[in-house]
């Protein structure tokens, strides 16, 4: 398997934890955000969102979408699981991990930010308030959801890792890069801090990977 | 069940669909978003998200975020399927969908065009676009990957509606509500057609909600 990615993406970040957890070895190959290597001609061909990760197969077949990916992951190599194997319990870690994949993450990507930035000419400092705001809206909704549900544990769902955890982690990173205050959200801290513990999540961390050695 | 959503919102017209499709009866409750109903403490209370769609069922417990719901509903009423059986025909379905919910549709719901308008005090016709911009680079990348691969049907994948069609559709309708150029997007054009041909698609879209017809 080849895993199309880079080492800042989240979304990449996120199956490379899934891939670190189920075990599975890949080759790893990097695309520069900064630089468009995703819009280049022979991404385009083999994903034609142009949008990093993209997981090659090695009978060649193509899979987008980070939480597509992990899905499919966990369909094609269920062990260890990463999401539980009752429906309403599999619909909780995926409306928390969708809550990060669609209603954070997605507002504070790259692309986004350099049209605030070269389109909208908006200064940096209010590129980084819009930045603070989607990611203070959005974990303050899921801390609540968190702190309040008794099916929380040790991680977002109960006390193994899974696939709500794999979205966290990084949104968590990108929070702390870009200095956004913590503080009124313990049990997100909680949780990132009982993943970071474990080997999966660390090995697959944004300074562990080519780019941050080369 | 209780479907707590609103007739313009594209997420809760998805769940809509799904219940359409699988011939489910549930009760309509309304939110009106630009009043912010969804972000009352009653609602706040059944889904601390703050978000519509949420699907209450009977026993109580409450589902948020719409493809949580739907793959939710597929597995608890799996007749007809909105996902096929294969994994990597399923992670293809997924990846489509995500393609809409996530690098789509989230940077142009109403509380991101009022953080354009009220917070970044852009004018109209930035704001709208934005709008234009994100639908238009998102279709450009679905259009050739539905073009250009053969598993593509009368649907989004193969020749039965599923969960692809279901995001596809709501957002082909804002597309048309914002006046979106889809001249470049045949294929995006013509499977929203054959959708539209379909009595689960029309029950559900916002112009048959009551709120339309208040």
């Amino acid at each position: 398997m080849k895993l199309h990615n880079f080492n800042l993406s989240s979304a990449s970040y996120r199956v490379r934890i899934a891939l670190e957890l189920k075990g599975l070895a890949y080759e790893y190959v990097s695309y520069v955000l900064r630089r468009g290597d995703q819009r280049s001609d022979g991404f385009l061909k083999l994903n034609p969102q142009g949008l990093v990760p993209a997981l090659e197969l090695d009978g060649g077949t193509v899979l987008a979408q980070s939480a597509a990916i992990i899905e499919y992951l966990d369909e094609a190599h269920p062990n260890p699981p990463l999401l539980p194997k009752k429906p309403l319990a599999r619909a909780r870690v995926r409306a928390i991990a969708q809550a990060i994949c669609c209603d954070i993450h997605p507002l504070n990507n790259l692309r986004v930010l350099k049209y605030l930035s070269n389109e909208l000419a908006l200064p940096d400092e209010v590129r980084d308030r819009w930045y603070h705001h989607w990611i203070t809206v959005g974990f303050e909704g899921l801390e609540k959801q968190l702190a309040g549900e008794p099916e929380t544990g040790r991680f977002c769902h109960g006390d193994t890792p899974g696939l709500a955890d794999i979205c966290l982690v990084p949104q968590v990173t990108n929070a702390r890069r870009f200095n956004v205050d913590l503080a009124s959200f313990p049990t997100i801290r909680r949780i990132d801090e009982a993943c970071m513990a474990l080997p999966a999540f660390t090995a697959a961390a944004p300074e562990n990977q080519p780019e941050a050695k080369a």
